[in-house]
C-alpha cells in the first residue's frame, strides 16, 4: 500500500494524545511525512512549527493534509479554514462539539472536494473488526454494552468534563457507541435514556440507554463513571448462533466462552489503533473519499435530547 | 405546474393538524388525490381508511406517496415501512424524535431512490422567502430571535410536552430555528445555551441560545414559554444595509421600519404554509429529489447537549 513519495501532513494540537499516538503513527508510516505542527505552546523537535493554522496554511501550500487533535471547542474553525484552503482534514473524536458543526463540515468538504475523516479510535481496537465480521451473518437477539470506569482514576482534576458540553460519562461512553454502531449490522435508534446528574454538576455521571433495533428484543447500554473496582468495557451479544463477548474495550473477543487469539501487534509498528487510522486516512485521500460517520455523537445528543434526568449525590473530585 | 393525472397520496395520522391543514391542502391541489387514510380511530368521509400502514401499503400499491402527520414517536417505523415499500415520504416537523432516526431515514430513502421531505411549515410563512431574499446580499452584523408565548394558552393540559423527548419550549422554538436556518445565508453553529427547567419537569420552559456565525458579532435566540402578555415571534437583524424585522412568526416583514406589503393569500386556495409544502413535495417527487434538512432539530439537540441547565420554579398547569 505504500507509495513512493509520502504525503505531507500537519499536526494541529501538540498535547499528550499527539505525542503518544499521532506522532509515532505518522513517523512509522511510509504514507506520511510530518511536515509541520501547529500549537500555541508546543513543538516537535526537527519539525517546522506554527502558532496558528492560518499562518501554516499560507506558508505551506505543499501540505496536503491537516490532522486536528486539539480539544473539540476550537476544532471547527481550524477544520473550516483547512477545508477552505483545499486541504484534506482528519479529526480526533468527537468530530465536533455539536451535531450542527459535523453536518456543516461534511457539507463543506463535499463542496470543496476534499477528504474528511471523523476518526473513532476505539473502532480500531484489535478485535472490533473480528466482532463485526462474526455478527454480520447472525440474527441478533440481545445486546448489552457495559462501560464502567472510575472517573477519578482516568480524569483526575479535569473539571471541564463536568461543565456544559463536557459530555460527562459520555466521554468514555462515546467510544462504546462508536464500537456498537460499527459492529451491529442494522442501525439502532435511541428509544430512551436515564441520565444521572450529580446535583452539583452539568453533565451525567451515569447513563442507561435503550435502543430500537429491527429484530433484536433488547439492546441496551450502561455507562457508569463511579466504578472504583474492576474497570469494565464490554459488549455482549446473544445471537441465533451463539454468544459473543467483546471485552477490554475491543481488545479481546470470546465466542461461546472461547477466547479467540488476538492479532499480534507487537512486532508491527504499523499496527494498533492510531496507525490504522492513519492508514485509512491515506486510503481516503488517495480515493477522494469522505468518512464522516457521526452516528456515535448523534446517539449522545439523542440521549441528552430525550433522556430522563435524575439528580444523584454531588460529585467532588 | 399542474399535471393531468394527480398523484395518489395516503395521509397517516388523522388528528387536528391533518383535518385543519393537510386534508384541505391536498383537496385544493391538482397535484394530489387523497387515496387513503391510516388511523386507529379516525377516518375521512369518502376516503378508504386503514388502521395500520403495513395493511395500506400491501392493499394499495397504486399509492405513490405517504404523508406522515402523527406524533414523532411512531413516525420512524411508519416511514421505514413506507420507504421499504418503495413509496415517497413526507414528514411533519420534527422529522424524527432523534437525530439518529433522521440520518437513517435519509440514508434509507437514498438507497431506495425515493423522495423524502422533512417539512418545516414555518419556513412557508408569508414573508419568510422575502426575508431570505433581502438578507441574501447583505452583510449580517447582529441577529436576534425572540419567541415568547404562553404555554397554558397554546398547549392546555398537554403533559407530554414536559416529558422526556417532549421538547418543552423547543416545540415552538424549533419553528423559529427552522426560519433562522432558512433565511441566514451562512450556517450558524450553537455556541452556548442556558436552559431553564421547571424543578418538577423534564423539559425546559425557557432557553437562551448564542450562535457562532462567520462574520456577525452577535446571533442569539430567546425562547420563553411563560409569556402571558403579548405573544412575540420575531427575528430582528441588523446588516450593512439596514434593519430587518420579521414578525408574527414570519407573517410580516419590515425594512428600516417600513412594513412591506404581505403577499395576498386570501384569493388563492393553493397559497398558505401547507399548500406550499404539498406543492414542494410534488416537485420533489417529479424530480426524484430529497429535501431532508435536519438543521433545526440539530440545533435543538445541540442545545440539550451543551446547554447549561438551571432549575426554576415548578410548573403546574
Amino acid at each position: 500500500m505504500a507509495q513512493s513519495s509520502p504525503m505531507k501532513i500537519a499536526l494541529v494540537g501538540i498535547g499528550k494524545i499527539a505525542r503518544d499516538q499521532h506522532v509515532p503513527s505518522i513517523a512509522a508510516s511510509p504514507d506520511w511525512q510530518l511536515a509541520a505542527t501547529v500549537s500555541r505552546n508546543h513543538s516537535i523537535n526537527g519539525t517546522e512549527s506554527f502558532r496558528d493554522v492560518e499562518t501554516m496554511l499560507e506558508a505551506r501550500p505543499d501540505i496536503e493534509v491537516v490532522s486536528l487533535c486539539m480539544p473539540p471547542a476550537s476544532r471547527f474553525a481550524y477544520a473550516i479554514a483547512s477545508i477552505a484552503a483545499g486541504r484534506h482534514v482528519m479529526l480526533e473524536k468527537p468530530p465536533g462539539a455539536t451535531i450542527s458543526e459535523c453536518l456543516q463540515l461534511k457539507a463543506k468538504a463535499q463542496e470543496a472536494r476534499v477528504s474528511i475523516f471523523a476518526t473513532w479510535h476505539s473502532r480500531q481496537a484489535p478485535q472490533v473488526a473480528a466482532a463485526k465480521m462474526w455478527l454480520k451473518d447472525k440474527r441478533l437477539h440481545r445486546l448489552s454494552v457495559t462501560w464502567k470506569e472510575d472517573v477519578r482514576r482516568w480524569h483526575p482534576g479535569q473539571d471541564w468534563i463536568w461543565e456544559p458540553g463536557g459530555f460527562g460519562v459520555f466521554d468514555p461512553g462515546i467510544n462504546a457507541l462508536s464500537i456498537l454502531t460499527e459492529i451491529v449490522p442494522d442501525p439502532v435508534q435511541l428509544k430512551g435514556a436515564l441520565l444521572q446528574f450529580p446535583a452539583n454538576r452539568q453533565t451525567p455521571i451515569a447513563a442507561s440507554l435503550t435502543f430500537r433495533h429491527p429484530h433484536a428484543d433488547d439492546v441496551c447500554a450502561l455507562f457508569d463513571w463511579g466504578e472504583e473496582g474492576d474497570q469494565i468495557w464490554t459488549i455482549e451479544a446473544e445471537t441465533s448462533e451463539g454468544h459473543m463477548l467483546l471485552s477490554g474495550g475491543g481488545a479481546e473477543l470470546a465466542i461461546d466462552g472461547n477466547k479467540l487469539p488476538t492479532p499480534d501487534q507487537s512486532g508491527d509498528p504499523l499496527n494498533g489503533e492510531y496507525p490504522r487510522l492513519y492508514a485509512r486516512m491515506a486510503e481516503l485521500v488517495r480515493t477522494g473519499a469522505i468518512d464522516m460517520d457521526i452516528a456515535p455523537l448523534a446517539l449522545v445528543a439523542d440521549a441528552m435530547l430525550l433522556g430522563r434526568r435524575i439528580a444523584v449525590e454531588p460529585f467532588y473530585a
